[in-house]
């Protein structure tokens, strides 16, 4: 079957548990803007982060806190940084890349939190069960005009799970989509 | 049918008339190594590319000299640099994107030179033959792992040409690629 989905492209940023942002800065995190899942907020606060070989200044924290701290750069990112994170499911940052954050307060490295997150397609459960899919099935997503392809990627049913696909910025442009653009997803 | 092709990843890079070159430098252009496509190859020479928004330093020029002017970047690129070049096969510069060009010599732009170059699979005509494709003919490529996906490219055929898929970086990095990878290539 064939749906519309819309692109949502994610550049790097950080997710960090309340004891890792307190470290890193004394004021409580504030909201700059909602994202499109329910729940969610880009935060004014940005810190640097920092690999063997570069850096990158202003990566924006997301709220609200997450029971684990997590890094999600790009491919391209990664280059520039030095690092080789896998790509993987957001949560799964076991044996991920490690990586620091330097913010004005403080420097810190995290172990094992840097990863390229997976392309996604966000949903809640009464869309999963619409389209008839379940968590993690491996989807198809098209992608027409001059850069051409077909990418996969995976469902992933949260109970704040507004409809869309994420993308990153390495697979944005190597499709030449912009955010919002509608692309087909093939179950 | 399925063949394995070999990748070869594009950085960004420039072809110039013999005019424009020496516009540029004052000494002929040496090699730095040659290309996988017969005859050509890597200068020492490089310029600074510069757009309304920001300038890359270091891009590199390839030989031989050619009858036209072309600037090859990425989409990321365009957007460091402020530009909106169209996706184009080689040579067809025509309405592209206007680009500057610095060297210690001098500072030129190029009306029409910029282009994304589009995913091309060279080869020379006893390959195409053997493979039973024509120029410009539509392939797909197929790419495995934790980023896989089916790109769209054209068939390249030039009596030079060594069979190799040319992606960009933002191609390569949205697909996990690193040069010299084997992919498949499905007619």
């Amino acid at each position: 079957m064939n749906y519309k989905v819309k692109v949502g492209i994610s550049n790097h940023h950080i997710h960090l548990t309340e004891e890792t942002y307190y470290q890193l800065f004394d004021k409580e995190p504030s909201k700059r803007n909602d994202l499109n899942q329910i729940g969610e907020y880009a935060c004014n606060e940005t810190v640097t982060i920092k690999g063997p070989k570069g850096s990158i200044p202003n990566v924006r924290i997301m709220g609200p806190f997450r029971s684990y701290n997590q890094v999600e750069i790009s491919r391209s990112d990664a280059f520039l940084l030095g690092l080789n994170p896998p790509v993987r499911k957001s949560g799964q940052i076991a044996n991920s890349a490690t990586i620091t954050l330097i913010s004005s307060k403080n420097t810190i490295t995290l172990e094992e939190a840097c990863i390229i997150a997976n392309r996604h397609v966000h949903m809640n459960p009464l869309t999963a069960e619409k389209l008839n899919v379940v968590d993690n099935q491996l989807v198809k997503l098209a992608i027409k005009g001059d850069k051409s392809c077909i990418l996969d990627a995976y469902v992933k049913i949260s109970a704040n799970g507004y409809f869309e696909t994420h993308l990153d910025f390495d697979d944005a442009n190597a499709c030449g989509l912009k955010n919002n653009d509608e692309i087909d997803l093939i179950i």
